[in-house]
């Protein structure tokens, strides 16, 4: 077994960026894997917001190197008889409470008809020799990444499973006329993402009207630019996402938006106009 | 000596994470040891927090590599005679103002019998040509701490001294019947951090009654997930120490509290009921 | 051409921490090359606030080792005709949308007669294959920032051209009894950082008055811990131009103060008094 070796380590967690937390697992993984790259993913997940650590992952994984780990701590369940679990793709792994923050992740895998082997962690030869009821990031996920970005074979971690929990699915209704969804995600600049795929959007023709909040957006802008200053305006987002801006300014705080809001796409109709 | 070598550099302090301060000492170090792996422990100290920095310091040196150096600027007196230090234990450096942000790790080292050498740093030869009297976390800190990583050896740094700037001991009483303690941090998720080890609890039998705020926790809980959503907990935290806690919440907010609140426990009494 | 080179990429945009927008741009100079060490200057410039990062970067740049490639990601036109530019100096890379950004950077290396080659980024082959029109920092500045670092010819990457964008100048005013200048940056400490350097106050003589808002500070203060809690003081900054703070407090809070605020200096004439 490699005693160094140089990979990429994601964190996605809910600690925050004050008390160390974050840091603290960045030194268990060092130890165990010196030459380990890891990226601070998020640290800014909303305390026990699983769904938005799920989506942050699921935008970001795609973009890195073969062989990354990644590991989400977001663990409102620690110290319970919740699972813990890796999961192994044709390109990544992954290591998380089995809460349901790997949901958007094996959703993508499936998608891609990608079958990942996903592993129920009990081998305790891989944690911390002391293990915490509340720090399992520090106890066990850290030390499990890091072995995993030397070569362990998942295998050894512990015994295979083939169900894990998955959030529920957000609303998603795709009609030739009409295409609904919802508020996945609102970014730092408060733009509104959304559940909806671009391709969703086809059969609606050229030009769309958005609704949300009884607010409705005619067409799509294809930059922000593009727009006046605080026009709020419907654009496709980085992941091919139907998303909901204001131009200089936050949709979120122009609508009072929350994930979960309902969005509603449907051929443009000069004719209510 | 060395010119570049594999080793973690943790950086603490007040600094925020806008302006580009933290980067700046990064890009210091990096000129010195470009093998250096840095880690950003917390760069969200509250301004001129020394406690907190302590406080953050000692609970993430144990988790670090042997060989780590952790750098500690929050630095109020900076430009004054307050002096710089470097310390020395067995497995770790760290290199701070002399103002106290050392006062947990050199106890904890005091416990462990690690009698660490201890340096007053004078020689210029280490800091960077040009001293300004603002930053010294540029100036001195991180290139005396990627000297330390490169190898330097501590006494080529200054002359060696035995007192250091200390903080005022938080409260803590132990009695058989009885252990008050003082919150010494509040963290990310407003969970409340006290100076009271788990072995302190050991005499008061299985059951204790914690009270802070007029407010009393009757049991320890032993997960998060265990109490109701809203619920007041104790709880032992990932460092064998009594916190209190929201469960899924802010104990802060619930209870105002604030460092330094007055935390009690003592023996059950059901005839309290 | 090298696979893996280690060099410094530094990263300053306005994506804030929360939604990996950041960690996506890490992936994807990771599989450009693996042996990067990224530093993330700041990624809380606010929303649109390219005076902010171009500041920011300007402060930080020459602490950084001889080739480090610095990337900006602070780009309201995206999507836009706005070019997006590459910039070589004497010692280092700069990545950048044509906005100004690199305003700062490009009038210090004018005034230290570094003459930068500046390349307009044209080269799709160096970008990610599929471009989005809503995130160039993950699919060309930071593609194009680890090519820089692998040792790519910047000619390479694009055609040469000799004009960029760049932001309308702070007022500064220089006189022999009287300097004024603006508030360039409020920092973390809510310290108001100027755009006056220390060398245009030298024919005012051994003491200044600095006027703000309609408050004025009579002399320079060597350290904050010579002031008083809570005083105002005007001091040198590490950058070496004037600054205003409240020690142990906020000068923007009392003040009120923005970018932009004017600030005025004479020498000190205690007639006035």
């Amino acid at each position: 077994m490699a005693t160094a070796k140089r990979a990429v380590i994601t964190l996605t967690t809910d600690f925050g960026l004050k008390d160390g937390y974050a840091g603290i697992m960045q030194g268990v993984i060092y130890r165990i894997n010196p030459c380990a790259s890891i990226v601070d993913l998020s640290h800014q997940v909303p305390p026990q917001g699983i769904r938005a650590a799920a989506y942050v992952l699921r935008r970001a994984y795609p973009y890195f190197p073969p062989g990354t780990v990644h590991a989400v701590v977001v663990d409102p369940g620690v110290g319970t008889e919740r699972r813990a679990i890796a999961v192994q793709s044709t390109n990544a792994f992954f290591v998380a409470p089995d809460n349901g923050a790997l949901t958007y992740v094996l959703q993508d895998l499936s998608h891609r008809r990608d079958k990942p082997r996903i592993i129920n962690l009990t081998n305790s030869a891989y944690w911390l020799p002391s293990l915490s009821r509340v720090f399992h990031g520090r106890d066990i996920f850290a030390p499990v990444a890091a072995h995993l970005s030397l070569g362990v074979d998942i295998t050894a971690l512990g015994e295979e499973i083939h169900d894990v929990v998955m959030l529920p699915p957000l609303h998603l209704e795709i009609s030739e006329a009409r295409v609904s969804g919802q508020v996945a995600h609102i970014d730092r600049f408060g733009n509104l993402l959304t559940n909806i795929d671009q391709s969703a959007l086809a059969s609606l023709g050229d030009t769309v009207a958005v609704s949300i909040a009884e607010r409705r957006i005619d067409g799509l802008s294809k930059t922000f630019a593009e727009g006046q200053a605080r026009q709020l305006i419907a654009y496709i987002d980085s992941s091919n996402h139907l998303a909901i801006a204001v131009v200089a300014g936050s949709a979120q705080e122009l609508l009072n938006a929350h994930v979960g809001d309902l969005v509603e796409v449907a051929a443009f109709d000069d004719s209510a106009l």
